[in-house]
């Protein structure tokens, strides 16, 4: 299956295009919405974030990953093979902590080229047929690289802020649960939040962190909006 | 076909969760995004549109009902069978109207469970399984059971609040039309709403009442938003 | 395949319904959302918006477009044939521009009517299951017919407006760019924009116009807010 992870919005008029060309070029291949709210513009949002749905998705998926403000300069597109999926995207950042976790994995970049090739929408024109290819089993024309690290050199292997605040009211951050022992006080907006296992073993009102259904820590109130209990903000540190 | 019925919110990373479990587990079978968008946690609001909704799926239709604020709590897991279609979701007085009001019920407590069940997020492992392999054809483990009626014993028949607000700004209730004369004259927010028979027969700008595509009352502005103009909040109370 | 252009709104659980119809009338024939943003009950701006995305689809294709406050009242229902691609709508304005643009067309009143017409949903109820039959290769009941022109008949052959804002914050106007030439100087809000090939060769901040990857002349700031930063609203006018 192919799965799209983009920040293009869910209601504006690209996602509907990116699924009209999949639909023409690999018919039949089940297309998945995973999430096209990644904040605008935050590729370091979108590269701790992905790891963790990603698995999700069974060996030989192709995932459309595409946050992408310096579409139509000089960065690189790329196709990825990781454990076993194919990740298709610019090299941005976006597909460092894929890589950088990856048991095996092969870079690529692409070197096929669509006929018409905007400026402004490679998830469409680019990124999107060659998932097709993929999803078919066909090889487009491409060439071993190493990832551009000049920027994410630096990015540590978990994130403690805040990436993603669901419709909830809930804040995602970008750290694995796994490296968080369950007795560690988090801090956040000078609040401490204590692990529980579930909401409902939380009183309503009261902000708790929690390891979420894909195995990072999450801040959430019972019944209620962490976001608005806390006044949280995209980008707020975890302390 | 499979339908979704959830508070999940269309744009979070969750729909797409569930659609993947779909797509693997019962392929081929349409999976239908009925609303992600009922209200966060209003196990209400969601009770008496569901079957305003359902009605429009066809025989073997199963229907993924998901508003679910007590997950990973002591809440039962049901799928019931009502004229001729599967419910599938908490035991938690979502399902309560669909039962109350369906010529032929049986309604049993999941008792499968899959390898992994996360604490939060029942909807993509336990209850899209469930959906899939009943779509297949398939029964999971199960037992009758009976609906716990702790919460929802003394919920009406019909709702006369504001339970959903479109983007349009129309205002749906949870009250049959069927049972609604014509000529009442309905008051919400201090205001007296008339019935009309179309948008087009009222004068833009004023508020009235109308019997929507799904057989609910619900209160309207032609080519504006009653919202707006009576300064509407989800829960107001019509008399 | 099938198109959906609408105001429905991506989240209300009115697009739902239209594809539960469509996956029994035509079950295997793909359905893509193509937008279902166009700003409520503004037939003018999806007027000159479809034809950007239309041109996208293949031969064959059935848009169904519906932008439709006179629902339930005289308007006419459409079956248009256009350049190899069939558009069904209301008779109020909406497919103007694309049959004006088109080298080959015919227009046809849809005479079928379904078995339940509701006042309010002709998207479910008329225009699904047309589409459906068109999608399939059945003709439903039609004659031909002139385009109802009451309204439209000033309406230029492009629109000079700020018709649609985007989650990014950029604004998609209703000007071909075929028809600006590059070295020109539009103003919006009392401010100067310049042509730029790509958002990355401008610096962060500065408004800019660029020919978007549907062809329409489109208002940015790379990696930022032209709405927020020029305090657009829809309908500003460009000159």
């Amino acid at each position: 299956m192919i799965a799209l992870f983009t920040d293009f919005g869910p209601a504006d008029p690209y996602v509907g295009q990116v699924h009209a060309v999949l639909a023409r070029e690999a018919p039949g291949v089940p297309v998945i919405d995973l999430l096209h709210a990644v904040p605008a513009f935050d590729i370091r949002a979108g590269a701790y974030l992905l790891p963790a749905y990603a698995q999700e998705f069974p060996s030989g998926s192709v995932l459309v990953c595409v946050v992408d403000p310096g579409v139509g300069g000089a960065r690189k597109a790329l196709m990825l093979a990781a454990d076993g999926r194919w990740y298709v995207g610019p090299d941005n950042g976006l597909l460092t902590l894929i890589a950088r976790r990856a048991r095996d994995v092969q870079c690529n970049e692409i070197q096929w080229r669509p006929a018409q090739l905007s400026t402004s929408f490679h998830g469409r024109d680019l990124f999107a047929p060659v998932a097709a290819m993929l999803a078919r089993g066909t090889l487009p024309a491409h060439a071993p690289v190493t990832l551009d690290c000049a920027v994410t050199a630096s990015w540590p292997d978990d994130l403690p802020r805040v990436l993603y605040i669901d419709h909830y009211g809930n804040a995602i951050t970008g750290m694995r649960a796994a490296i968080v022992p369950q007795h560690m006080v988090l801090h956040l907006r000078g609040q401490a939040l204590h692990f529980a296992p579930t909401f409902s073993a939380v009183p309503p009102g009261k902000p708790f962190w929690y390891v979420n259904a894909n195995g990072l820590v999450e801040i959430a109130v019972n019944r209620g909006s962490a976001a608005a209990a806390l006044q949280l903000q995209l980008g707020d540190e975890i302390d």
